[in-house]
């Protein structure tokens, strides 16, 4: 069984005309769960990663198991309000709203090679923000990785220049 | 340098009289992220677990490596309306208000050994929540795992019965 088929649709979450990809079947599953883990890391196993930064919430499932196997820190990066230390923050745009990121302004040293982790590229405005603020920190974003893309939506176009890798791209209609 | 030399003390968040417990200094050290995560599987590395219980958000930080580790799979319990599919949804008294917690219903099965895992045991009650989730839909709670534990707030009694360990603990006063 392919990683694909371990991710169910569900239609109209959380609204109307949204097909959700839902990744716990996959999550639950430890030989995939395993699987997605360990391609991620051989993805950037040479690119001397430090740090890893995972986009709450999702995005810690598949950031710690990675910082854990590529003998990196993890750094979480965060809605408004959840950090408890000085930080910094950028503002994104969702595929369905307006939304803020946060990340502490020690967690990243000048010139430090950090991965961005989520578990979803959808417009890629999230991935965005957290390089953003790895960059204003004077960290090198060395790598963005995902699980899930949907293609449709145009993401990997914005994120162009980075090294970005997903396991599981959906195309238009699919 | 222990772990707890990497948890910071920030005073007053998120309300004032909350002495609150930073990880993210431990997180971001990869030896000390790596023994954190190591200690904790070792403790549970001959439960049989098939499945780790992370409770959103910071237990999936230890939770997704853990069940990596444990080659068993992993199960998110979200705040309300995080999850898109059929859930089970507990109550509890968090150390600063009330909260509700879901899992998935079809996450856990019948006599599935699971380990509930989160970075911190305050009052115990989002665990409790979650063992309920749990063993509403009949699985086992082998194990609970916290990074982080607030002695003096009684949660271990609360969770009297489960096999629990925490790495790092704060009594009253330190």
């Amino acid at each position: 069984m392919s990683l694909q088929d371990r991710i169910r649709t569900i239609p109209d979450f959380p609204i109307e005309g949204i097909q959700f990809r839902d990744i716990t079947p996959l999550l639950s599953d430890p030989q995939a769960l395993r699987e997605a883990i360990d391609l991620l890391a051989r993805t950037y196993s040479q690119e001397r990663i430090e740090c890893v930064v995972g986009i709450e919430a999702r995005g810690f499932i598949f950031g710690a198991p990675l910082a854990y196997l590529l003998g990196a820190g993890f750094v979480p990066v965060r809605k408004p309000g959840k950090l408890p230390g000085e930080t910094v923050c950028a503002e994104y745009t969702l595929e369905y709203g307006v939304n803020r990121l946060e990340m502490h302004r020690d967690a990243i040293s000048a010139g430090q090679r950090t991965l961005i982790v989520d578990d979803l590229l959808a417009t890629g405005g999230s991935a965005l923000a957290a390089a953003e603020l790895v960059e204003r920190l004077g960290g090198i974003v060395a790598g963005m990785a995902f699980l899930v893309e949907l293609g449709e939506l145009g993401g990997r176009d914005r994120l162009n220049g980075y090294n970005v890798c997903s396991l599981i791209t959906y195309e238009k209609g699919s």
